[in-house]
């Protein structure tokens, strides 16, 4: 964890047990810190998963190994190392990868395939076999710990750590999820930059668990943005134990539709969690588009307001640069006629069917733009189709710590 | 202009007139200034004009304005504004630029589609047509002055005055190409932020001359970003005035490869100025990738690089972080294999088919980073694809800059 936290964070929120998870973390030392860097979560058998991973060309290891995994959709473990992402590190880097896992299933009697890998971290550098196995011998003997500790684990230039929970109703009974993640930079379309855990006690499908889980992120990571570039190790899984004991949900279930929303709910407050942590962030930006010609279409512009850096720096100087709204809605390459334009900031119009507003009321504006939560406006005046995308504002932080940042 | 000169800049070199352009500029008070912010360039009877405009969804008036009137293919005078961008004014707008148009045709005694004109600028404030057209009278009667007055009226944020010149030897006589150029920030792929003038003494035909100065644009001004923003604005033309008497160039002339190169070379010329003014710059960042399915795939690879916050602030921090590479190249959604990927710093091989290179010498790439003239090559190993852009650092400069900005 950085030192300085982000004047976004939110407290770490009171969090239940998921029954069926059991957390442990060590130290492997994967670089020269004094601290946790390897977490280890036990699944009880039976636990199923789904999970959402990186778009990019070039994924890490670890990424590969999931995306395979996740095809027989039971889990057993989860292992996340922090501190080295081991992508782009050929097969040296999936030797690491396949020792974990062999390791693991040694350990509780199963298949490697029931053992999930996420790492985070340098890339380049392949991920030390000896460290990993040695991290891994110490956690299979530690004290299980909490939510924290394993959020604390995970994170890496994390200014807090990053958690939320919610509950459903499913067949009579309450479910509890539980979500934990990591991730400030390296934040982007398609899906965001992180590692992203989520737990449950609800007896779910695999089929139906991917569905919901690929819904949840649709409406969530993938609408943040942080500095548009894409990591190679976009991890989110999704772990259902069954130890609440109601029957397996499918699509057709009663409570498919809570457990949706619930899923829905958690993944959408990580999701903001991330953008909180935004590195350098100290604003939150909310950019909602509405009367775009799809709801796609306003996705895509909303991603171009979200990740235009001269956007980005106007709201971190508070200044109510419309003018670059509009830039970033004409550069998005989607359907947009300049004279049924209409912006907001909060909730003061500034600019209507392609006018400024004649001596619109600035004081409110003003006194938005001086708040933490920071609300932009588009309507494109041209159809139905809307989008909501989350990213922060672009400060002086940003570069202090990516420019100074040691490979 | 601005006060901090870019450590980038060049001196600003010695320019031949260029016969039947006569330019002038006045003060027309856009802004609160005490400069001039109005050029006006006369061009004698049969100039010839061929452009390339923002592909901005939202362009303003003077863009619509250019793109209709360049369908006559012919021109007598340019007006530029500086200080007001007048976009996104509506028929305020419009009415502006028709009445610009309008004034300098009669001073001329030719049509209003002969006049060219283009503002850059404020977004959002319609361009005061008492001071437009005040502006221009004084224009009328003033001294005709030199390339570097013109070239520092025409200038906003930029930090220094910005042009270049050539030559080429066109139906056995000497023709003379100079251009100038503005522009620092919002500078974006598809076409650079910027108004950029090309004027030439040769005679061409219109439809070669849109021809050559649109390949010209997409190997020089489509190829540079600053950051990733494109303006409502955007605008290069080209004006032939035929003063030097050769025969009109058509593509089958003798001279066409020749003048074709030579308006190529000056492009580039121009547009690398405009990376070496992007705001907060201290490093000129040329990206080349080999490898590629193609040349279209090769050049949003290589944006997809150039743009990356991440990448451009390792190169600020001259940290050698190819990690950053490889997820930018990973993020393109271009086809990319990790395994074959080739990453280097100046002349140093750093990965290798997916693989950091071994013990590679750090040194000549610490010395190649701490330089102004940085080189990131990617082969992907998969085709033959290639292509060049041009970007600079992001620093805190860019940050000052543009969270002060007063809208």
């Amino acid at each position: 964890m950085s030192s300085t936290i982000s004047p976004l964070a939110l407290p770490f929120p009171d969090l239940p047990p998921v029954a069926g998870v059991t957390l442990r973390v060590a130290r492997a030392r994967y670089k020269t810190w004094d601290r946790c860097d390897l977490t280890y979560a036990e699944l009880s058998p039976g636990t199923v998963t789904a999970g959402v991973l990186t778009q990019s060309r070039c994924p890490s290891p670890e990424v590969e190994w999931c995306r395979k995994a996740l095809t027989l959709g039971q889990a057993r473990a989860l292992v996340v190392n922090a501190g080295n992402s081991n992508a782009f590190t050929g097969s040296r880097g999936r030797a690491a990868v396949e020792a974990i896992a062999a390791r693991a299933a040694r350990h509780l009697g199963c298949q490697p395939s029931d053992v999930f890998v996420a790492s985070t971290g340098v890339i380049g550098v392949p991920l030390p076999i000896d460290k990993a196995e040695a991290g891994l011998d110490a956690a299979f003997t530690a004290e299980p710990c909490d939510w924290r500790a394993a959020t604390e684990t995970i994170g890496t230039t994390d200014t807090f750590p990053k958690a939320a929970t919610t509950a459903a109703i499913v067949d009579g009974r309450r479910v509890t999820l539980v979500g934990i993640i990591k991730g400030s930079g390296m934040i982007a379309p398609d899906m965001a930059t992180m590692l992203g855990f989520v737990f449950t006690d609800a007896a779910v499908e695999p089929a139906f668990l991917q569905a919901a889980l690929a819904a949840a992120n649709a409406a969530s990571f993938s609408c943040i943005t942080v500095d548009g570039d894409t990591s190679t190790s976009d991890t989110v899984l999704a772990f259902a134990t069954g130890a609440a004991g109601t029957a397996p949900l499918t699509e057709d279930s009663d409570g498919a539709d809570a457990f949706r929303a619930a899923l829905a709910d958690l993944c959408r407050q990580l999701a903001l969690l991330v953008v909180r942590d935004g590195e350098g962030a100290t604003k939150l930006i909310e950019v909602q588009i509405t009367g775009a010609e799809s709801d796609r279409s306003a996705h895509r512009v909303a991603m171009s307001i979200a990740n235009s850096p001269l956007v980005k720096t106007a709201i971190a100087g508070e200044d109510a640069n419309w003018g670059r709204v509009v830039m970033a809605v004409g550069k998005a390459g989607e359907p947009a006629e300049r004279d049924k334009l209409s912006i907001r900031f909060g909730n003061t119009q500034v600019a209507r069917e392609g006018l400024a507003v004649e001596g619109f009321d600035e004081a409110p504006v003003a006194t938005h733009l001086k708040g933490q939560e920071i609300e932009i406006g588009a309507d494109l005046g041209l159809g139905e189709g809307s989008a909501t995308v989350w990213t922060c504002d672009l400060t002086h932080g940003y570069i202090s710590i990516n420019a100074d940042y040691r490979s």
